[in-house]
């Protein structure tokens, strides 16, 4: 089923509302949602939806938490997120930063007490409006076993960059830090497809293709031991030092609907200003831009990409076009919204009516 | 041949002293290259005497650089190193960021013109005795192709990180962007053998385990494209950003005599007395540490380690055992210290008196 973005953000927000969030807040959620599957990011879009609505109706998420800055150092800051809407916490959280950093130059926000976030290009993407580079990490629930070891310990914990370059498309890194997000996974077992080989070992350790062995496994880190480092850089950051779970001690989304997430979260902006004018940076950063792009590729290889770069031309044409749900997605987030009152049908196919 | 590690770092520091260093100087360079031979990473020990030494000589690296702030915001710092030596340049912006967040909390600092600065872990490690989580990382010369490339673009920059444990043995990666780091292979081309497939890529983009291909290749990244988006980010950070070289405008420290490197860095510092009290943190970090631990391996993998345990292990051995060093090193150091009017030979075999 295709969608027109602002449709499809029209309803997922008016679910959200029917579950206690403010209008602006469920705007947020949807807007963050919508923007990851415009991007092509689809595990981490409209497809949490029924999840969401489902913990927020059990009251493991806050529908109306008080976030607020709970020590400020100027040059760091903690921020308390009470158990709200990770989206929502994030989006407080980056307009605190912005803020802090046009006064100071830097600055270093741990997030304690939040939720599942969303895809994390959504916040760094506003630092980079504000000429600033912008850096995103949070922590997950635990799947991931330590190099070496069995047994799940870290989340897929990811990690997000952006570096404004003066054109609508910034340098974009957001992934996680296992081979794959296991959102990917989920997504796989939903579709009912394998999954490849060294994506994940299953519960004894051993490689596995099947994605529903894979949920009962555990995902593997990106480049092997030094995966591992950065997805433990990433837990200490935004789960140790913030105050937040940490390991196995932040709370399954898909499970553990009695108790929040208590997720953290790391945000770090940098004003390029202070370092050097930021037309020159941006003059310089498209140097490396061209000088990648022209660069010779591997035979067979048509084109050399830049982070974010794929993403960005996959956001042009569902803008266009509209984004396209996959059936099992449709009838989820059909469901939920029909719980909750908000029937998805009078959000469908409007897309020749709304193109901007 | 066998030193006592006190013993090569004076054999090592006489040497800079002859070229110009100060004494203090001297002592820095000296006392970061046999760290790195001492936590086993032989690439960034000793072994750069030599190409250090001829640098100098040549004027390439400056010998009494005036390192100075010269962007102060508090929270951001811009350090030029005046193309002095990476270590003294590095150790003197480690004082400086220690300075700075003990006042604001958290501190971003970039380094133009400099150059090599070895082992990151030896800047990182002093931050953790100041109860701060630190960051260090460089740009370097042109090795590694973006993903999907042939011709080498990046450096195979290097990202290091310490976290405080309350022990003597802080958390910490130090790792090269690529697979392994080019040192390795140079160490490889030295001694005469391959290195496994993998590792690097030949000048006309294929798999080699010829040491020497892989030398006139190019490096792969770990993790892929999502380490190449890494290698690419500490490029920005590092060179982009601070006004220093960045990607293939880095100059060789095997060659381009002639010219300063003009190598970047950037070092991050957070005190986690600003975020909870650091005695805190430790039991929570030590606590991750036990699980991690205790939790069931792989079967036929005896233990799970931690970043940085198997370097430090290898520390405390060297440090009772002293330092082996390959006959190839032995006699390249050998031979500047002769050229330099340092006997080696006064040098040598003293661990027996002198363990402490």
């Amino acid at each position: 089923m295709n969608f027109n973005k602002d449709q499809l953000i029209h309803y997922v927000e008016n679910i959200f509302k029917t579950v206690g969030l403010s209008s602006k807040d469920s705007h947020t959620v949807a807007d963050s949602l919508v923007a990851a599957n415009l991007r092509g990011v689809d595990s981490h879009g409209v497809t949490r939806v029924p999840i969401y609505v489902k913990r927020l109706k059990e009251g493991a998420v806050n529908p109306r938490p008080n976030i607020k800055v709970i020590q400020d150092n100027n040059s760091t800051l903690l921020v308390d997120g009470d158990d709200g809407m990770g989206q929502v916490i994030g989006q407080k959280t980056i307009e605190i930063g912005i803020e802090k950093a046009k006064k100071n130059g830097g600055v270093h926000i741990g997030v304690t007490r939040s939720s599942h976030f969303g895809a994390g290009a959504y916040f760094v993407k506003q630092g980079v409006e504000e000429d600033m580079i912008t850096f995103a990490m949070s922590n997950a629930p635990s799947t991931m076993a330590p190099w070496g070891g069995v047994r799940p310990y870290f989340g897929t914990n990811p990690y997000t960059f952006a570096i404004p370059t003066g054109k609508k498309e910034p340098i974009i890194l957001d992934m996680a830090t296992s081979v794959v997000a296991r959102g990917k996974i989920i997504m796989a077992a939903q579709n009912g497809t394998d999954i490849p080989t060294g994506w994940a070992i299953d519960n004894k350790g051993q490689p596995t293709t099947d994605s529903n062995s894979a949920l009962k496994g555990t995902v593997l880190p990106f480049g092997g031991p030094k995966g591992y480092g950065i997805a433990m850089m990433i837990d200490i950051m935004s789960g140790v030092l913030t105050g937040a779970g940490f390991g196995p001690h932040i709370k399954n989304i898909y499970g553990d609907f009695d108790k929040p997430q208590n997720v953290g979260h790391f945000f770090q902006l940098i004003d390029i200003n202070t370092f050097m004018p930021a037309k020159l940076f941006k003059r310089r950063i498209n140097q490396m831009i061209d000088e990648i792009k022209l660069s010779p590729a591997v035979e067979g290889i048509d084109e050399i990409f830049i982070p974010g770069e794929i993403e960005h031309k996959m956001e042009q044409t569902k803008r266009k076009n509209g984004i396209d749900l996959s059936k099992e997605v449709y009838d989820d987030i059909k469901k939920v919204g029909a719980d909750c009152g908000v029937d998805i049908r009078d959000y469908e196919g409007k897309r020749n009516d709304t193109i901007r």
